[in-house]
């Protein structure tokens, strides 16, 4: 008997029944198949290896695929644990999963004493593993004979998960001698792990419970090349250097203050600098782009985050109330609603749309303290905030221009790598998740999906992760050294303009309700400082850097000339400062480079006398010496781009 | 026997015991005792006409003074309620002071239906006896014999009163045949009031409880010259015009929501475009002067208000707490103690002073909703804020230059009048309303005076009204038709320094606490721009206006050449925008003179063949047609002055 099976394309192909992705991939090409890590069979992650016994829609999973490194990583957490109980017998396994990069085990080690003198030992049992091409095979078991093992094996973790397992959905993975309670998928064999790093240890509570046995983690990573995992190395360390808590501490761009509260940064003058240079750089471009600006306060009262539907149900992320004259205040979360009641105060026709109404509105957010993380993770938020309404017919240009303002800023910031991930709704879910408005939906997705392909721009479509009140777009950016973050939304909303009775008179003098674009292309200042400072390593463009020029005159007699060299760059709004300490050139070129200011003037007789500035950039780069006027044009230039 | 008189220069002089000021007047000149109204007596306002019995000091009173003034509109009072009593036997009175500006009387008129059709009968009636000259004179009288006289005259009110004062402190001040339960003090006799006006009425619950009867209370206002009467009367006429209210509203400048809240602006972008504008040029200047931007969140923990002092004294000012994570949080009603935690993040030396850290901080202050008053008496608050950190030695210089700044500031607004209130502390409040440091209160008011007498600047010396902390300097400036506000303020502070454990190290090495100096010259956005829009009644400077240009196509056909006008304009950072409705010329011209925006380009044939515009100035001036270069040099020229 035949199955069809569909593929991504559309494509569909008859092969016989229980044949195994593996099949279906040699059957295209032998190159092909010896890439295939895992398969997804409608829509569900499955062993490669695994039979097909009905029609199915597939798609093949290798390395370039999310979940193909996911199960990737899971099998090699199996491999882990198989090299732990060849080396350490006795050794007790709790549980082993895949995480956003590379894999954990935790283990219970009994009375040996783990230690990361341990992972090159490790590391090479595992290497040593792999090159066998143990197969990872599935087994289905019943919950007696599973107990039965791991009781048997003298494992309690294992049999404790057992116990809350049903009977006829359990499954066992074997590979070499290593058995492993697992739902599963794996890989085909471990011969495609190729290079392994064990990273660090931690310790883990059995079950996140304080009370229960602490157990030891082991993280690692692994590889199908070892050129990759070479670059993995140098990356983390990179990123340790370009950590913006790091960068933020030795620039002195932030601080934080026990009064002030966690995730409340305090920007100091440096930090604010680089604020003031972004808003007037955000505020001139939406100013081409047709934004207005307006303001609006930080709280309002309950009855308006009852009108969004932003209470009850996002209380949780919210600051409490505080209760004036018998009715309760909230800081704000958002700035739309503030900006529904702009769009609301006074009446509004065909002719005022688009209205695109922006905002630098810091927003308050409640996260617990222990996700509180620098810059990224935070409970002040600095938003580059608007909401554009539009009517129908605009919404297409609008949507457009929207995207086209993101590539605008990332070319200004050196992004080349991002991508859009097209969030759609669930039609399953309409009236629960999603808002209640099935066609509209489809059409609004359209015009999105219509709009992302007409324009040159990489998207992925994700089902099941809109807004409640419409599609949206999140943008995820890689930094320099290839760190993912996800910086900026794009929101399409078609229900609050309900909610806030927003209208306009359209042409046919009829009450019409706007299309609601929300978007934040610069994220918030916190995240996309903390972003910045990574991506650059500290060394910020001249434009944006919080000091642009200090002068060193090379001894005190010099120091009036360069004070007239400071007044002279402030006159043009160049950021300049003196180092007016009586230390050596050399020493203040070290501590100038160690800030990152980006020119350095050094200036002494020959300077104060020709009216001149000899110019080092940061790094090392000598521009020799020049007319004060020369130097001026190249900065002025330089920032004015 | 006589008496020794020390006059408000530190002259001395004898008199017989039991003088009054009015005779110590006439000694002097008898120009001089025409004039005066009342007199401070050791301090206490009294009656000019009271005898002193001891060695005193002395100060004459007169119309230019405040006392003055106030003491004058009391005795307006008592003549109205004279001429009440004449015109209508039988009213009842409650209780009649004098305001900021005149003076009011709450009366019970039984039955009688007292309207605004009677001022004028009334204000006869006043003028009428006022020409009698009768003296207002003062009488002790002892507690039973005062409710008798009321008793009998049937003024339940007065007898209310008189049952909670303490017998042989009750003085009754009679003029003409009226008698009135009166503290004092009162002006010499009726004659030297020459014109009065009953301005409104207004409904007023006894004692403010509205369980009791309702009251009707007339609100007036008299002066000693009619003509000053006249410029007071056109002064409010051009105030109600000027209603930063009302223009506000007319220019979409700024609006109010229930959903957000009492008190709390949102501001419609003309109303953000004028912050921006004031923000940018602020920030230029305040660049220029030295000062580093910083920038702080919205909240605190109570620690820091504890720390600050703010807490428990100030906290009725300001907004409840919200609790979090066990701990409460304040929202920010004043940026000092986080400038303070920015100074503290990093070790200072004397070099790194003076340090002048600047935010436009938005700060919450609870007003009751009762006293809110447009964008005067608002909840949150846009502070043009600073803190100068600096040494002793550089103190005078620092104070200086924030006078300086100030006056620089004023000259940019237009506004020629203004006074300096140096406000002192009392060396008898010390360690209560006052910081204990006697010696440094001492030199630091000397510091602030010298600076004073050290520029032209108008101040006046004002006792008992320091900040806990120092002595500080409020600004009252008038706006173009005489109205007076308080816009600023410059305190110095010798104590948060050391409740924050702010120090530098200083030249030998030690340990040093640097004095500080609060500024907000430009005050908040909202009481600013309140300020403007009266003080230019909405004609906002060109820099200023939230709209500079307007163009206006004669017809459909020239809507591309305008759009292009817009966008060459734009260009230029120039605010400008279309009128692209199908509207004839004319009321095009109208409804921009309404928006008092300050340039129209009206374009059409001609002008779209010469690349050319015609210049209309707000107010009607017709500058002509000439090149959009042209007309772009002047607005540039004029907005960057």
């Amino acid at each position: 008997m035949e199955i069809n099976i569909t593929f991504p394309d559309g494509a569909v192909r008859q092969y016989p029944q229980g044949s195994t992705a593996m099949d279906i991939a040699l059957s295209i090409s032998e190159g092909l198949a010896r890439n295939v890590l895992a398969a997804k069979v409608n829509n569900q992650v499955w062993d490669a290896t695994r039979p097909i016994t009905t029609d199915a829609t597939l798609q093949l999973l290798t390395w370039k695929d999310d979940e193909g490194k996911s199960t990737y990583w899971h099998s090699s957490a199996h491999l882990m644990a198989e090299a732990i109980e060849a080396t350490f017998p006795g050794a007790k396994f709790a549980i082993g999963p895949p995480i956003d990069r590379g894999f954990y085990y935790d283990i219970d080690f009994g009375d040996l004493h783990f230690s990361s003198d341990h992972f090159e030992q490790l590391e090479k049992k595992m290497m040593e593993l792999a090159k066998q091409e143990n197969a990872y095979i599935r087994k289905e078991v019943s919950k007696a004979d599973a107990i039965q093992y791991f009781t048997e094996k003298g494992d309690p973790y294992k049999v404790e998960l057992l116990q809350e397992l049903e009977d006829g959905q359990i499954t066992f993975y074997e590979q070499g001698g290593f058995v492993d309670l697992c739902r599963g998928p794996h890989i085909p064999h471990t011969g495609h792990i190729k290079s392994v790093k064990l990273l660090n240890l931690a310790g883990a509570y059995w079950r996140g419970n304080e009370k229960n046995k602490q157990l030891t983690r082991i993280y690692g990573i692994t590889f199908p090349k070892k050129s990759e995992l070479d670059e993995y190395l140098t990356m983390i360390e990179e990123a340790k250097k370009r950590d913006h808590r790091k960068l933020g501490k030795e620039l002195e761009i932030y601080t934080f203050d026990d009064d002030v509260g966690p995730g409340l940064p305090l920007w100091l003058p440096n930090g604010a600098a680089i604020i003031e240079a972004l808003e007037a750089f955000a505020k001139k471009t939406e100013r081409e782009a047709g934004y207005e600006r307006v303001k609006s306060p930080h709280i309002a009262k309950e009855s308006m985050y009852l009108k969004s539907g932003h209470l009850p149900y996002y209380a949780d992320s919210m600051f409490p109330p505080m209760e004036v004259d018998g009715e309760k205040y909230y800081l704000k979360a958002m700035n739309c609603p503030h900006h529904h009641k702009i769009f609301r105060a006074l009446p509004k026709t065909y002719r005022d749309l688009p209205l695109r109404l922006a905002e630098y509105g810091t927003c308050y957010r409640y996260e617990q303290s222990g996700e509180l993380f620098g810059l990224m993770r935070v409970r002040s938020l600095q938003m580059n905030d608007a909401h554009i309404y539009c009517t129908e017919a605009q919404f297409e240009d609008e949507f457009k221009a929207v995207n086209a303002l993101y590539l605008k800023y990332f070319a200004k910031f050196g992004i080349d790598k991002y991508v859009m991930r097209f969030s759609k709704h669930d039609p399953a879910k309409l009236g629960q998740k999603y808002i209640d408005m099935p066609e509209l939906w489809v059409k609004t997705e359209n015009m999105v999906r219509k709009v992302l392909q007409g324009m040159d721009v990489k998207f992925v479509e994700v089902e099941d992760e809109a807004a409640f009140y419409g599609p949206k777009i999140d943008i995820q950016v890689w930094s320099a050294i290839g760190r993912e973050f996800t910086l900026a939304t794009n929101q399409v909303d078609f229900a609050q303009a309900d909610r806030f009775d927003l209208s306009y008179i359209n042409e046919k003098n009829e009450k019409e309700r706007p299309i609601i674009i929300h978007r934040a292309p610069l994220s918030t200042h916190e995240r996309f400082i903390g972003f910045l400072l990574e991506h650059y390593a500290g060394n910020l463009p001249t434009w944006l850097a919080p000091k642009q020029v200090i002068v060193l005159p090379i001894s005190d007699k010099y120091q009036e000339y360069a004070l007239e060299v400071v007044k002279f760059l402030k006159n043009l709004d160049i950021r300049a400062s003196i180092d007016s300490r009586s230390e050596k050139a050399g020493k203040k070129i070290r501590d100038a480079e160690i800030a990152k200011i980006p020119y350095m003037l050094i200036v002494g007789e020959k300077e104060a006398t020709e009216g001149a500035v000899s110019v080092r950039k940061h790094g090392g780069a000598d521009l020799g010496s020049m007319e004060l006027q020369q130097f001026a044009d190249i900065i002025v230039d330089e920032t004015r781009k």
